[in-house]
């Protein structure tokens, strides 16, 4: 998505607001993926105070929109790693967001598996299953398409205009430069503190791995804690937490060991795995770890 | 071993000092590997007033040994996981023991590995490679075979013949009754406190895995909390720790679930791993969880 | 209690079994203040099988007489804390039980209370204000009075009559030796472990200490921790646990500096306070510390 | 010393080094007490580039002073808790920071203690015992003097010239006004968090008492966390810790009980303490409380 907000260019609100109609269509038509309506109906109730007026216009757009044009919003999104995506017929804003979760490296299960989905979602609903991706993990990709699937129609397509709606305020907040932001991001950090030392523990490596039932663990994030226990940025910031299960790992026995301390082989602790939910794509989650060679807590701090 | 020591028959102490030398050494000539000769010298020493006793004139029998005795003595095991194994040419006694390490389970590659560093450590010592097996989990009898491979010929012999003391000391724990018991044991065990609730956590499923740098990871022991928040029985005891690397899996998600809690989805905890390693195969290991829907506190305890 | 019992003597139940109602009346006519009746009514329905058996024939006894022969049992309790304390006036029994709540060393305005609660609670009731004093610390029997005089006269009667079957309870169960036991005592306990060193904490002084709104406190045990981390007893036990608020007091400075440890002048961590309350007299309350030099973790743990 | 720096005015780096002497000496002729040749000394080494470098030039004409200068400058500061403190013969500075140690407001019993102690150490080193008495409790500077007393003279004069330094340095950061500043303030700051609930505590109750050997004891600071689980401001910031022995008085139970959790009576935990010794000064100490009903963590946190 960064990728595709340089690519596309960045504009700003006061450029947007200053613009003839054709110039913000431009900027903003692909907003809502191949619905440039969208734009055309916003750009009346110009000007925008704030980037959150901006996004309320657009979703009202479509919130009014009349029933089939929305149902025509939602077939006019691509499906999920499906044949598109390999055959490289998918808008560039959909590529970067389908890569992001790991959806163009599946392997020949998953695949089938999102095909089989695809096909019984589209037997069922006549439209492609629409999830903003970005605020998922693969796994919790697949268990919501499981049981999205369950779904009357009705409900459904409201899930579905749903999901276009976070989509488009993600493309909106990285394509718009205003003084205020979407809320669409989250964010997750941690904090080691050596409990043995009463210090924070310092050149501590943190792994994040993304769980899945069925592996492979993807590495998302790797640090090294600093002088104040902490890493120098967040493990994830600025984009959504994608829910689902995650593990951090701190490699303490190392820790200690470079410390001085002469530990038992092999240590009682050594990589210590923390496993945890993620639940809110746009929530703070902060998980320390207060730790000695033989103890630790951990909790969901703030 | 539980399987040889039937087969074998256990005997008592008193059975024994009153046995004539023949029947002495039908029942202990196997305790040292093909050398009845370890028994014969044993049995002179007679009565013994505790097993630590016999255990003890046995160990002095092979200490006090000439040089080329104990060598013949070390030359008389046969391979780990080797030819011998998969052929069938093992004693009773070996065949349980490798078993119990899951070597009688090996990967074409671990398999390959075992076979290439029997075949290494052959050629340099003129000896097969001698652990006591049910002290180590089989990444750390890996570990140590390619560790003492690069020991001297002198400290190896040494090594070897402490291990046999081992796997003696193992044996003869089985296979004689008396009011001692040899200190040839360990202990694992767990406790579940709901500091959410201030009670034991009770009916929290619990997993012992024993860990290994290439999968499949082996499930050790399963167990369900009681009302006291512990299991009925230790998860490992009345046998060596194998010395390695474990994760305890704790089944909070559905533990507080049960008990009407409101989780998010997915839960901030659901299955808690605690990663630890054991170091002496004949300690105490407590290694209890303290934990809320948030936070959780683990330690080597007592 | 312990004098009185041992003063009164303590008889079996397969005695009291076979004993004429005379000496039957003899030894358990006190367990009801002044109130021999009970004994006599109960006498008539020997054989007990258990003292439980026996303990609920007393109190059926109790609840099957007419009020106002409930009432003068009611009235013929002595005066808490009162004058009839000070100028020796009260059975055996009594002034053991007062003194163990420590009713025996008040202040002269803790005294002056009491005079005046005692003096308020007879003019509107019209009997004295009775209480289990051995289940509740001088402070909780203080807020107990000035709550319990608020009550309405027939549910303070029956409160009384509660609390005459709460001292009944402990009195036979001091009196009368018998198989099984009643289940009037508590336990409170607490277990050190060093963290830091991942082992139990020994020697590590410990009091438990009486907290009260107007100081001074009390302190109603000392120990030291043993091998295990553990005190060689509990530190209450064999009798209830007196509801009220505590304070813990760990010297976990001098111990880590008894090992060998450096440490700041004051240290972070010297005596830890831990400050508790007990509400369930007859209930087990294990009180732990995990502590580190800089941390440490307590819990109302089993 | 707020009071005192106000009254005394407070003055720019800039206009110090633009000043003629006179009016640099006016300034700063306070900042050693009845000394200002320490501030005509400094005069001629301007420009100063920071404070840290006219504090360095002033700490410098101290030390290249000859020795009876130095001891002039020890005997001209006035005795701890002494008469001339209640006969009202300070300086506006040392009166200022008497009373922020809580000297002022002596019991007669401490009074008594500071008057002897004054006594024996004029009569044994012929001048006044000086400390820095912002830097200690109460309790530790009683501590140090009956420490102190039994030094050498030699040492003695060097540990008073330190401890002179150490009051110049706070005077100087309060009556300078300069881009950089000395390193004089430590800070102690807490946190808590509702393990239970897995979000920061707002809304408890948190007090900051001073212990000491014969209460009663001080409260220093009383605060309430907000929506972040922190205090508005530090507990203790922009001057140096008192080294010492305190107590953090956290209000769980009331917390708890707000928010509709159904408590024993007494509860659990109701005021938790945290008893916890400041060895560092100028160091920043965080002690966070993690907290349930039934269990607490607490540590030395950053």
């Amino acid at each position: 998505m960064q990728d595709a907000a340089a690519q596309q260019g960045q504009i700003s609100l006061d450029e947007l607001n200053a613009a003839d109609e054709a110039a913000f269509v431009a900027a903003l038509g692909g907003i809502y993926e191949h619905s440039p309506w969208v734009a055309e109906e916003a750009a009346r109730h110009r000007p925008f105070v704030s980037l959150a007026a901006l996004h309320a216009a657009m979703a009202e757009a479509v919130r009014a929109a009349p029933a089939e044009r929305q149902l025509a919003l939602v077939r006019d999104h691509p499906d999920l790693a499906g044949k598109a995506a390999r055959a490289g017929n998918l808008t560039v804003a959909s590529v970067a967001e389908q890569a992001g979760a790991g959806l163009d490296r599946l392997t020949e299960e998953e695949f089938a598996a999102f095909h089989r989905l695809n096909g019984a979602y589209a037997d069922k609903f006549g439209f492609p299953f629409i999830v903003c991706v970005r605020r998922l993990t693969k796994e919790s990709i697949l268990k919501a398409f499981a049981r999205r699937i369950e779904n009357g129609r009705e409900a459904e397509i409201a899930t579905a205009l749903d999901e276009i709606g976070r989509i488009a305020a993600l493309r909106l907040d990285e394509t718009v430069t205003a003084p205020d932001r979407l809320p669409v991001h989250g964010r997750l950090s941690t904090h080691v503190l050596d409990t043995q030392g009463g210090h924070p523990a310092r050149s501590v490596a943190v792994e994040l791995v993304e769980l899945a039932q069925a592996g492979p663990f993807r590495t998302v994030a790797r640090a090294v804690t600093n002088a104040d226990g902490r890493t120098d940025a967040p493990l994830i910031s600025g984009r959504p937490l994608p829910s689902g299960r995650y593990e951090l790992r701190f490699h303490v026995g190392a820790y200690f060991a470079a410390g001085g301390a002469v530990l038992a082989d092999p240590p009682f602790l050594d990589v210590v795995p923390v496993a945890f939910g993620i639940a809110e794509a746009e929530g703070y989650y902060h998980v320390p770890l207060l730790v000695t060679p033989w103890s630790f807590t951990t909790y969901r701090g703030s």
